[in-house]
């Protein structure tokens, strides 16, 4: 199925603050997606939100997570219940010369939806698959599958990327014009995160000490 | 009033996936919100979950946010409402032998509560000056302080940290016995997030283009 390269908005997925800082682009929202290593994912229990920090990752059109079958997440996602999506990724620190124009670049995704389990087991591998390959591109074939006691204590869902918003800043401060002679440094502290060396498991040397290619 | 070194929990805060993981010391949960740059604020409307990822602050025992007064999350939290607000930080990718052991090292925090709004002149402009020092520590005295219209359209919320609970993860892959001997490299890629050289305002530079000693 070809997919429209821009989200349909509604009611839930359309940004009402600063709309020009909004997007709704396909492409742009996979990728800030496939950078990010962490996502929220909230529901709403007895009236009231829970959310939870855990991994993600991208399979085609469709978020990935996953959970213990035995866990309380495994059992709200199979329900059917809904959920609510976000990863963030922050780019700079603003500084602007007033308090209030303070701000941070980033590239934010929310994404509402319902989750679908997966069950059948080629496609388990698949998402999983994705799921390792999205921490580390290349990594899934520098490691032992699942096998058949791991699949079945694991509960895969996917959530369709159809209800979804993207929010981002870029740039310099945006001062008041009376502001601009303040005596005060305006700019942007541009933040990036990077890899350190790779530290060997230290409890068990890995057999073959070499970092392989895909982490170079 | 002396708060407790450690949250008491309940049956919202008590983690229930890997207990080990778990901690409910105040302090440790007052060093990764202070670290933190983003949250993630979770509300329940219409009975689903909904969910904005946002700038935050800490302000004594109390996490701060900050929205236009006009925009549908300062009525939501003025309402009352329960929220759930999340916080990651992500320290490295843990590399093991399988696939299903794969992991990250973070630190996230989830907080419940409902928000209160600050009212008081004075009290207002404490809080949204810890808003500023949390982006960059000092730099609430290197910038024009809010105005009375500013401070008119913006709503201040006050989110008690007394529902609280902590995750974290550190170290190397934790592999099956059986795994060991597998010829594939494991450990862990620890990644940090880093400032780069800060770029001055390039619509407006700033009157002094040194950056001051806050920034060093």
């Amino acid at each position: 199925m070809t997919r429209s390269p821009h989200f349909e908005t509604n009611e839930l997925t359309r940004v009402r603050r600063q709309p020009p800082r909004a997007s709704y682009d396909r492409q742009l929202a996979y990728a800030i997606i496939d950078e990010a290593l962490v996502a929220t994912v909230a529901f709403a229990q007895g009236g009231g939100p829970f959310a939870i920090p855990m991994t993600v990752g991208r399979w085609n059109d469709s978020v990935v997570l996953h959970a213990a079958r035995s866990s309380r997440f495994a059992k709200v996602l199979g329900s059917g219940a809904s959920v609510c999506i976000t990863v963030a990724l922050v780019d700079g620190l603003v500084l602007a010369r007033s308090a209030m124009h303070h701000s941070l670049n980033y590239r934010s995704v929310v994404i509402f939806g319902k989750a679908t389990e997966v069950t059948a087991k080629a496609e388990k591998l698949e998402a999983l698959r994705a799921l390792v390959d999205h921490v580390l591109a290349g990594r899934s074939e520098g490691c032992r599958v699942p096998n058949d006691s791991e699949l079945k204590a694991t509960s895969v869902f996917l959530i369709p990327l159809e209800q979804v918003s993207i929010k981002r800043r870029t740039g310099g401060p945006l001062d008041d014009s009376d502001d601009l002679q303040l005596p005060y440094w305006a700019g942007e502290i541009p933040l990036r995160q990077v890899p350190l060396a790779p530290r060997a498991d230290p409890l068990h040397p890995p057999v073959n000490p070499d970092p392989p290619a895909y982490m170079r």
